[in-house]
Order: structure tokens, then sequence, then C-alpha cells
């Protein structure tokens, strides 16, 4: 309990319950590095002080219902915030092995009835020792032909059940709109009716074609989650053939799929987070955004789905923010990310979205804000970026819409 | 809403709740395969007839409070059950797809307050698609000198931080004890101080001399958990040196990794569950075991974690029960997998074990129970096989220990 932060330990805040939070919090701390639940031969004092997590501090609150199930079913317990310190010996650089550390077995500690990871301070040996994203916002914008302000980018739909002829027209329709990006929606992989090799060509093809009228050429995003025996293949489908970004579900893959595609990328890492909400959803318990977003980005993920203010998913406007205030977080020497907004975004969201983070360093994706443009995608790309502007220098939306028509289109 | 089962659907049940659960178990079911928030071209009725997914039945409950947060907030839900059958064609046999169809972003849909993956049938063709365990229970008991009855196997301990010296007198100790299998604690990895090629090491040398005094060949778990550029080289070392078995953390590596190991394996994996309640101990949301343990005998796991009864873990003894008769249930033509129960492991805990899965297709992981045996851990093994007889034969403890002093060494 010194007053120092020593530089090779990790920092983890845990949001506890249990009937005796101090017990239980030194419990976690000795499960999670050198203890067991029964003393053992061999955990000397020596052993503890060197690779023994430590609680450094320890706030409990007033005594409540427990928020989690547990076989000792306790009537009542007591909240408490838990600082630990991890030695930084115990998990060396591996990501998979601090995440075991701690973000591992205590989940399911009986005596905690709430336990919930809810921020990670790393060193900056384990930062330096992981690349980052390759890309992140100034690569993504290079390969977008400099694009500036925020990107915008949208989500092939229906997002399965495509042939190859609804596909092309898909992409035609959408490239020819100067869209800043096109991706593959997340339950789109690999399937014998639309292949990837097949939509990579396609795709290719028409962002080359469409790029010859417009001069901009569209980034896609091309899910290659899948198989890992299979992964460096579809990269390599999706290189070949002059495509520019790769997609990976990161929660169904693991972070450690993440970090070995990281490894031979030769285009930006569109980082999706589907299912990472099982883990994050219940504020009792698994892990906050807050924390995971680090490992994401050392893992190298370019682009990070972070869900979207006014979206039609859980998180509310507030933790949306939060979400992309930590990815503009600086983080050791690593390039900034770009902040991926999806679900419900429209003309509407940029407002309130540009007021809570104060950046234009995002990507958003519109579905129906986009495809759904009584004018088609092209009006849709140009109100959404008219709506940024509007943002962007605090200008109202109908005032902006008097003189940009595909604005006033979707606001009447 | 047919009567017939489609043998090309994979069918998963939730646990929802919502103010509307009819309207919203569709929405989820649209979500995840063709549908879009907003209706969008090209989602024409042949689409949505051959690729949509399709609530089948749904069984609403009385209205209550709200499990989770939304943004929504609403004040009062309704729960219901919801099936919902997905086409085969959408996910193809890949193991990611199928997660991110059944378990991905619907955890987060804001209309919903509750969604719980609690059950999961796949299709004949998806499960033939899978190798499963390549060992098994046969291969591991063939492994071990065909060892019958439960398998008694323990952790080195302390989990982390031991030195060569340290870690040689504990495996040599365990190896004469005759014990079935002992495994890394799933913090041990390979850090700078003593790397998994010299656990591998001295650990294959100490089992093989135990061997020429014992006769019983121990199996060692080594945990290969790591960067995925490594894996293979870390399996290699591990079976070079004459080792039988590897461990990964599959939470926290992932089921792609788990499948992927399973390609080149040739020792069978001790599939852990580190870091697997952050999704699952939250009744109202995320995976349930018995859904998530069919995708990790799929990807091949030989032996897996199911917490144990009288453990210290959260799940009651009814739900480890579960979690144990999952995994006995028959999933197409795979191997049987090993049932691993840990935490609190001891002569007591056999009884209620057998009385409740009635098998003895187990391995049971004990730490104090065999490391703190007044006589040493050779005494520990043989209580605990001792108690295991006697669950078996439906003999008391105190009667059985008439004529196993180690087991009545630990009964006083």
């Amino acid at each position: 309990m010194t007053g120092t932060r020593d530089p090779r330990r990790v920092t983890a805040v845990y949001d506890i319950e249990a009937v005796d939070p101090e017990r239980s919090a030194a419990g976690l701390a000795g499960e999670q590095s050198s203890g067991t639940f029964t003393a053992v031969p061999g955990e000397t004092d020596a052993l503890r002080e060197r690779h023994g997590a430590q609680v450094v501090a320890l706030d409990v609150g007033e005594e409540r219902a427990p928020s989690l199930p547990t076989r000792f079913a306790p009537e009542r317990v007591r909240p408490a915030r838990a600082t630990v310190e991890f030695p930084m010996e115990n998990v060396g650089t591996d990501l998979a092995t601090l995440l075991t550390a701690v973000a591992g077995n205590l989940f399911e500690l009986g005596d905690l009835t709430a336990c919930r990871l809810s921020s990670l301070t790393l060193p900056g040996e384990f930062v330096a020792a992981h690349p980052g994203p390759a890309f992140g916002v100034p690569g993504t914008r290079e390969l977008i032909g400099g694009a500036g302000g925020v990107l915008v980018g949208t989500i092939v739909k229906p997002n399965v059940g495509l042939d190859e002829d609804g596909f092309r027209s898909v992409v035609r329709e959408l490239a020819r709109a100067s869209i800043d990006l096109i991706k593959d929606d997340e339950l789109m992989t690999d399937p014998a009716y639309l292949p990837l090799a097949t939509r990579v060509r396609i795709a290719t093809e028409e962002i080359a074609a469409a790029e010859q009228i417009t001069g901009h050429p569209t980034m896609y995003a091309f899910n290659i989650t899948g198989d890992l025996a299979g992964l460096r293949a579809r990269h390599d489908t999706v290189v070949a053939a002059g495509g520019r970004c790769v997609m990976l579900s990161v929660p169904m893959m693991g972070l450690p799929a993440l970090a070995w595609l990281r490894s031979f990328a030769e285009v930006p890492i569109h980082g999706h987070r589907a299912g990472l909400a099982a883990q994050m959803r219940h504020p009792a318990l698994g892990v906050d955004y807050t924390a995971w977003q680090q490992l994401a980005r050392l893992a190298g993920a370019d682009h990070v789905h972070v869900s979207g203010l006014g979206s039609k998913f859980s998180e509310t406007d507030d933790q949306v923010a939060a979400n992309i205030r930590s990815l503009q977080a600086p983080l050791g020497e690593t390039l900034p990310v770009l902040p991926t907004l999806s679900s419900g975004q429209t003309v509407h969201t940029p407002a309130p979205t540009f007021a809570a983070v104060g950046s234009t360093d995002l990507l958003m994706l519109a579905g129906g804000g986009i495809v759904g443009h009584p004018g088609g995608p092209g009006d849709g790309v140009r109100a959404l970026r008219a709506a940024w502007d509007a943002a962007r220098s605090g200008t109202p939306l109908a005032q902006a819409a008097r003189s940009v028509p595909e604005l006033a289109a979707v606001l009447s």
C-alpha cells in the first residue's frame, strides 16, 4: 500500500461485492497470482513478495442485495472498489496471459456477487511491446484518397443472402456515391452462396470502376472472420485483388487472433465488436469497454466499433461517448485508432456526437440513413457529410439544409 | 411455424425480456439473419424466405422489472422464451460464423433487457463437419497407462513464481505419487523466469523417472495459452519432449484458436474455461454452459472444465451437475469428452458427484485435497481414489476409511 506506482505493475480496478470485501479482494489478488484457497508448501514469503498481486486500495460502500447469484447465496453484501496491482513479471508481455490474470477465473469466485474490471492501467513496457494499429486514422485516410473530416460508411444490406448480381448492384451504387467505406455485415463471412473471393472480385472491380467516375477510392472492409487455418489465405485474397481493408469480429475470434492477423496484415483491420456485450452489458460483471479497448488497440485494430449515439443498442449516449473518449486517449506511442459508430446513425446524430467527443476522427456507418435516402445513396452520403459540416460549425440542421437539398430532403 | 424440424436449421432458444416480446423476438431473428432495423431494397420475400431466421415458438411470462440496463429504460418488461431457427446456409459449417449468428450482436439489442442463449441444437451436417476430440476419454486413459475409474489430478502450486528447482520438486513429488494428471495453473504460460520449454524438460524428465518407480505414466497438461504465432511451436515443444497433453484457456484464446490447435495437435487438449463466467454468470445475459460446451467439443477439446460440486466457485452443485451431464450427452459421432472438476475437491466430493452424474468418466483436480494431505501427495491420491471407490459402491466414507488409513487420516 505504498504511494508510488511501481512501473512494472499492471493496475486493475474492480467493482466487487462480498460479505467481507477486504477478505474477498485479498482472495481475488491471491487467486490471480501466487495464491490458492489453501496455503501450500512452496508459497514462501519471498515468492509472494515477488509474484503476489496486491490490493493497494479498497473503498467499501453501503450494504446491499447481491447483484449476481452464487452458491453461497448471501442475503446482504457490501460493494467495494478494489485496486489491485499485478507484477508484470507474472504476465510478461503476452496479451492472453495478461487477460487470464486480470479477467480470467476471478469472475466465478463464489464469494463475490459482483466482479467488474472497470479500469486497467498497463505498464509502459507492456504497451511498448505491442505494435498497435499499423494504419490507424492517418493510414486509413490515406488509403481513401486523403479523405478528411468524419469518414462516412455503410454496411451492405441485406446482411446475408445476396447473390452475385445483387451484391454487385449494391456495391456499385454505394461506390458511385463516393462513400468512404463499405463493409460486410458481421454475419457475412465466406458462405457457399457468395464466397469471400467472389465478393472481393466484384467489390474491387466495382470500386475501381467507380473511382474512374468519382475520383474517390472507396475502402471496402471485407469480413475475414472464420477459421484460423484459413485466415491468412483470406487476408491474402483481399490484398491480392487490391482490397484495402479486412474486418475481424474480435470477440468471436479472440484478441490473440487479432494480434496474429496484425502480424501479417498489409491493410487496415476493421475491428468489429460482435458478441462483446455478453461480457460487458451487466454492470456487475465482466469487462468495461474502457479496459477492453486498450487490448484491442494493442493487438492492432485500426478501426474499433463503439455502438453509436442515438443507436438502437443498449448503451446510453453517455456510455457511447465514454467509449469514444477511451479510444481517443493516448496509448503509448501507438497510432490513433478510428472509432466506428454504427446503428441508427442519421443526419441527426452528428451534432450530439461532435458535442460529446469534439473530434471528426471518426467513422460513421449509416445504413438506412444512406441507403434509405429518397434520392439514393449518393444523396444520403452528401446529406450526412453536410450534417457533419453543420455539427462542426454549430449550424442548426434546418439552416444548413437551405443550401443542401439532399439534407433538406431528409428533414422535411 | 411448422411442426417438423428442418434438419438444415440451427435451433437456438433464448430467454429474453422486452416490452413487446413478440416484436423483439422477431427483431432479433431479423437482425441476426437477413433483416435490419430499416427495410432496405434487396430484402425480397424470396431472400427472406431462404435466409431469414424464424421465431418458431414464443412463451411469454408475467410482467416484471428489467434484468439488464438499456438506453430505453423501460419500467416493466415481459420475459419470454423464444425459439429461433437459423438457416444453416447462412453460417455454413464455420464455428465463428455460427457464433456470430447465435451469440453475436444480439446481446446489445436495446429493446431487450435480457438475452440469454439457453440452448443450441445443431444440424447433424454441422456437427459432422467438425472432428471433435481426437483423444477424448479413451485416448486420455490410454496415454495414462490405461488408467480406469475417475482420473485424479492436481495443479502445480503455487500458481506462479516457482523457480526451476521448486518446480522440479513439486512435479517429482506428484509424479511419484502415481497421480494421473498434473497441470499448469492457467496463470502459468511462458514466463521469462520459468519458460514453457524449461517446464517441459523438467516435467517430462521427472515423470519418466517416476514411471520407472511407479509404473504409472502421469500425464502433464502443459499450458500453451499465449500468442497464436507461437502456438504451434509451443505444442511442438511439448510433443518433441514426449509430453502427452497441452492445455488451452479456451475463452481467453477463442473457439477458433481451439479448432486450429486441434487441426495439428498430436496430444489431448485440456480445455480450461478461465474467463468463461464473464459471459455466463448472469442468468439474463450471455451463453449457457450447455450451449457453449457443444462448441468447445466440436472445436476439439478432449478435457473440458465444469467447476466442481462443493467448489468455491459461484455455480451451485445442481448447475455443475448439469454442466457435466451436458458434456455426457452424445454429440454426433464425436468421442466422449472428459469433464474436469476443480476447486474445493476433496474426499467429500466424490459421493455427491457420483450421485449426481452416475459416471466415473471424470477428471477430478484436487489441490489442497492432495498436496495438503498430512501424509503427502501419495497418500492424498490414495485417499481420493478410495473415496471414489466408496462413492461407486455406496459405502460411507467412515466405513471405507477403516481399511484405508490414508482416507482415515483426512477424516479425523
